[in-house]
């Protein structure tokens, strides 16, 4: 049986962009798969009254600085800084929310923030939303118009709740049995967990 | 020549522990040398309104029970939570201001943070403080004294000044040629930075 991580996120987090950049080459050195969980970070951050960067230039330079200088180390090629906030954060995620019952979330999730971080287009906006979604393989206008439904706001929010429920406060975060390790940068622990149940 | 990192931290930060706690190891593994900065972070993160942890109980939860997972991978044995936050955080950042002068910071950080993260007493207050002043050598009642000095508040007052033109808003900070490195997670990208000027 196929192990597997489950990668909780909100497109509009800057530093989800490693994750979502390098998971493919992780699955293929250690076989683990990564369930995509897109719930809304931004709901659960408003409630802690959690605001990283919002008039915080010193900490947003160091962010921008830091994601530019790792994700060259991954091998990527991001042109920083890019747009921040995102002005269609919630609508990113529910097609998100329909990529991930249709099959289609990780090839989006992969177009939309290499568009975003490497391009300077926001996601969740067009031409990038649109792009996104044909280039991983659905139709831009139905998939748009399913995510703006009843029903993928309702398990929009419920992901959300579950998230709250985890004690998850923040994007990505990587779960393993309950385990929470948030942040790109802990990556390398929950696969350590997923495959010892421990670090040490 | 010996390489060099600063080390800039603030005694209170709770993953500070890791650092301190690792140095030894990671100098004596990679021959660089960690230059003491003792600044308050707190005078900083005020100024910033940046509240990471008060209010934010999931946030402090998710905080322990990461900084327990990596010290118990470093093969620390930490007692977590420990008290939090330090009621006399700027007496212990005064002592480390003379043990730096004094050359005796390296041993006191490493005594005043076990007894804080592994026994539950609080740095900056007694027992722990005259205890691990003793334990870096020096005589605790006069480097409390000296500590409690103007021209110590002086220094103080600098080294934060100089912190805060550099970008720093969090401890630890490594700095290497102008880059900064936040958090103990960042060790190894400082090290890398150190040895190349580049993480790729």
């Amino acid at each position: 049986m196929t192990q597997t991580i489950d990668f909780w996120f909100s497109i509009g987090s800057t530093y989800t962009y490693l994750s979502v950049s390098r998971l493919p080459a992780v699955t293929s050195r250690t076989g683990i798969g990564f369930v995509p969980r897109p719930f809304s970070v931004r709901a659960i951050m408003k409630e802690m009254d959690n605001i990283p960067f919002a008039n915080k230039p010193a900490k947003a330079a160091y962010m921008w600085r830091d994601i530019a200088r790792r994700a060259t180390g991954y091998g990527f090629t991001p042109r920083l800084p890019a747009p921040y906030p995102l002005k269609a954060f919630d609508l990113a995620n529910r097609v998100a929310i329909v990529a991930a019952g249709e099959g289609w979330c990780d090839a989006y999730l992969r177009a939309t923030y290499r568009r975003w971080m490497e391009d300077g287009e926001e996601a969740g906006s067009e031409p990038n939303l649109s792009a996104s979604i044909a280039a991983a393989g659905a139709e831009p206008s139905e998939a748009i118009a399913r995510a703006q439904s009843e029903e993928i706001e309702t398990t929009y929010l419920a992901a959300t709740d579950e998230a709250r429920r985890l004690g998850i406060f923040g994007s990505p975060t990587f779960v393993v049995d309950g385990e929470l390790f948030w942040g790109d940068d802990r990556l390398d622990d929950a696969i350590t967990w997923r495959k010892h149940g421990r670090l040490d």
